[in-house]
């Protein structure tokens, strides 16, 4: 896999003078294009052997391009917020806006392969790790991404000379640290996790470019017009939607049988008994959030559900339990414009709440594969990979012991139109009618479709969906909370 | 001050039943005129003597209106990341957008008051911080925030009441700490500090409401009411435009002399004596940047100057400098969606370093009392605070050892001129030339007008304007870095 980037490359000082002034200017010219047409971020990763010039690289590509619309990343001691949240975190965070360009040195590949290189992890486990690696790839590039990830290589003896070449001037010998030396005596292992590591995420979309590092102009030039090669392939291809190929449709069951009719729609809890159940599921509730161990989790709840089938009632119920400091509530609506330029799920990470808080959400980001796929707002192939994606979303979550408790209030036809008819009665502002209430009410077969999908394909071990028969809302709040509290007592056994 | 608050206040049952739902009814009503019409934010502090009320009240609040549209803040543990920052860093990304309201127990309140308390402060450096609070508060104002201070009151005998009962009940009991009874032995000395804070704090634009908490009726009445009130009253008054009085003008030097007239414009370095310094200054940017305490102090570099001034290219000559991980540069434009829901500051707060990092603004907070000025985008009253407010923002960042280097670079009209018709020629598209650039250059003596003022009110002695003869790139780039490097110096030996 190196054998091509240890046959010595190099390039002279007079090609390297010659074409220079040509390759930045074509990369100022594309990065400006990329700015102004804000169509999409540029992603660069920058990994390698120690010492094979990550750093000068990333400061190289500063110097050529305009570093207004540059943000370099590197590897850093996590703050306490990141350390709360999952470890992907701290790179949503820093993800780049469409137009413009993030390079990260140590990115999400750096602990993958130092933990396996020191024993960290068994093969399988990396496995594991990468796996995950390629699908956050994979959707950073369904969501538009342009990601570069070079890989900088040395050979055992080029590293040798290098290390010793910057230990002896005095320019540059602060950077030579023991543990270089260190990592430098388990080269080998090194070589074989990488290998590895790379030949397992090189994807078609987010390949691996090896770049010999031991010559500062061939790493530099090559490095330059690769950048430059996709940047210009990407700004010059036409901005036409991608061709929704043709997808195999979803399964129906044959007997159109769907889970949402199974509900039982009846049910109901007399007023009395509804009084008695609220207060001590309330109790229970506000015990847990003060129990000994709660800061060691977090909690999501997320409310999805017909129009009107009472999600914020339900919501109030939880939030009267708690004190007003412990939660959040994130009322889900359009995107700002900050949103927008960033990937589908960036502006529910953002809102992924520290240890012993709760973030509530208000609708969600099941938004994708319900009104943005029933109105069309995304193609075919956007929702239906959004189903995993959110499933890799919830799972990092739940291993971050954050309790994901998910809710789908339902309602029947008759009960929404009566309760559409009672608020415009009333006519009370808050709980305003709009047309677009009695337009999405005639897609009912088309969301019910949705709902089932997404229960199917969304309704995991670790993250569960709860149906939630809401045509009677003493029975749905009480509903709610038991189920609440019941998640995250499994949690707090679990720690 | 505290006496109309010992009266023992009380609100039967019978009339707090009666009363209650109307109160909520339009509570909640005005919450949703306040979202809908996303005029201005509402900033609600609890603040006063312990157990008194200040969770419940929240609690409360949250009940009786929409939960979703109330962010809570409580005194916590500074994170890592706001310790690196000016002490109000926390509280700027805490405020609510407009249309939502914020609620803070342990405001900017808190440190001042519970030093004092303890006598880690004398009384001169109290009035101080007293004195930065109102200067912030009156800017929260100007910019449109409704603030409600409530100053929750508990006599000496009332406090000892309902710690013991508190106590006692063992649904409560924990919420007691030893902490809380060593409180309540420095009562007196509580009050009187209380008093003196609150008499100096209480402006027309933010007064002090207090309220007797002994009555959990009468207190949550209280401030619902008083809540209700200044929400309707606010909402209901006109949409006016402030009407700008008629301000006096800036002074003007009766001769007609200005700063910018005394600038050499004729000072030049040659080719070879820049080459020679820019690799020196560079080299001594460098070192400090990775200078043994560097990381106890952060930098804030910003840049204004004319049209074609040569912003840019100074701004590279830094970063060349630099390790790209260890800076960021903003370049300035319009404010996203997020950042107009905000006070004007907010959008430079966000992006203030952290400790050993640099932050290079392409245009700054400057454009308020520039642009804004001279285009007429705000009003008179608005640039005329400005200049206070941007000393208060650059006086925290000095008191929290960050360099702050404001550089104006200065071209003469035909330089600009020159440049201009160059760019034109060159037709790239980076330099583009548009019709705003030409008639922002027949404003030439407006602009000229606002920069004079702007250095008259804001080159401080801890946040000094660095006027840049540029008609000389070299000359300016060299004096530019000259200026950084011996500002970083003389921070490093002050620590």
């Amino acid at each position: 896999m190196f054998e091509s980037a240890e046959l010595g490359h190099k390039i002279s000082k007079e090609v390297y003078k010659k074409e220079l002034p040509n390759l930045r200017e074509a990369l100022l010219d594309a990065q400006l294009d990329l700015l102004q047409s804000a169509r999409f971020p540029v992603i660069i990763l920058l990994a390698g052997v120690d010492c094979a010039g990550k750093g000068e690289t990333m400061n190289l590509l500063h110097e050529w391009m305009d570093p207004r619309h540059i943000e370099s990343h590197a590897q850093r001691e996590l703050t306490d917020e990141e350390r709360e949240r999952p470890p992907m975190w701290r790179y949503w965070r820093d993800l780049p806006p469409k137009g413009k360009i993030g390079i990260f040195i140590g990115s999400w590949y750096s602990a993958p392969l130092v933990d396996n290189v020191h024993g960290r992890t068994k093969n399988a486990e990396l496995d594991q790790q990468l796996d995950r690696i390629i699908r956050f790839e994979t959707m950073l590039c369904n969501e538009g991404a342009l990601i570069l990830k070079f890989w900088l290589h040395l050979s055992e003896d080029q590293q040798k000379k290098r290390l010793r070449k910057l230990e002896k001037d005095p320019k540059t010998s602060w950077r030579i640290k023991e543990s270089d030396w260190k990592n430098y005596k388990q080269y080998d292992r090194f070589r074989l996790v990488s290998e590895r590591m790379l030949r397992t995420t090189s994807t078609p979309e987010a390949p691996w470019i090896i770049v010999e590092g031991a010559d500062d102009r061939y790493r530099s030039l090559s490095i330059g017009k690769a950048l430059l090669d996709a940047l210009r392939r990407r700004l010059d291809a036409p901005e036409t939607p991608q061709a929704s190929e043709p997808l195999p449709p979803l399964f129906s069951s044959i007997d159109g049988l769907q889970i949402l009719q199974t509900l039982d729609m009846t049910k109901k809890v007399i007023k009395k008994k509804y009084d008695d159940e609220l207060e001590i599921l309330q109790g229970r509730l506000n015990l847990l959030s003060r129990h000994k161990d709660f800061d060691r989790i977090s909690v999501v709840v997320l409310f999805e559900g017909n129009d009107a089938a009472g999600k914020g009632g339900s919501i109030r119920r939880i939030t009267q339990a708690l004190d007003a400091r412990a939660y959040r509530i994130i009322p889900i609506a359009a995107p700002s414009e900050e949103e927008r330029a960033q990937p589908y799920l960036w502006r529910f990470w953002r809102h992924l709440p520290r240890r012993g808080r709760f973030a509530i959400f208000d609708r969600s980001w099941y938004g994708r594969v319900l009104v943005e796929r029933v109105e069309g707002f995304c193609s075919q192939t956007d929702w239906m990979r959004a189903y995993s994606e959110i499933n890799d979303f919830e799972e990092q979550m739940v291993r971050n012991h954050t309790v994901v408790a998910k809710f789908w209030l339902a309602i029947t036809q008759d009960e929404q139109l009566k309760r559409f008819k009672e608020r415009e009665k009333i006519g009370f502002k808050r709980f305003k009618i709009t047309e677009e209430d009695w337009r999405n009410r005639e897609k009912w077969p088309l969301y019910e479709q949705a709902v089932c999908d997404m229960i199917d394909r969304t309704s995991t071990e670790i993250a569960p969906w709860t149906l939630v028969e809401a045509n009677d809302k003493n029975h749905a709040r009480i509903k709610v909370l038991k189920t609440l509290c019941s998640q995250i007592e499994q949690a707090l056994a679990k720690l």
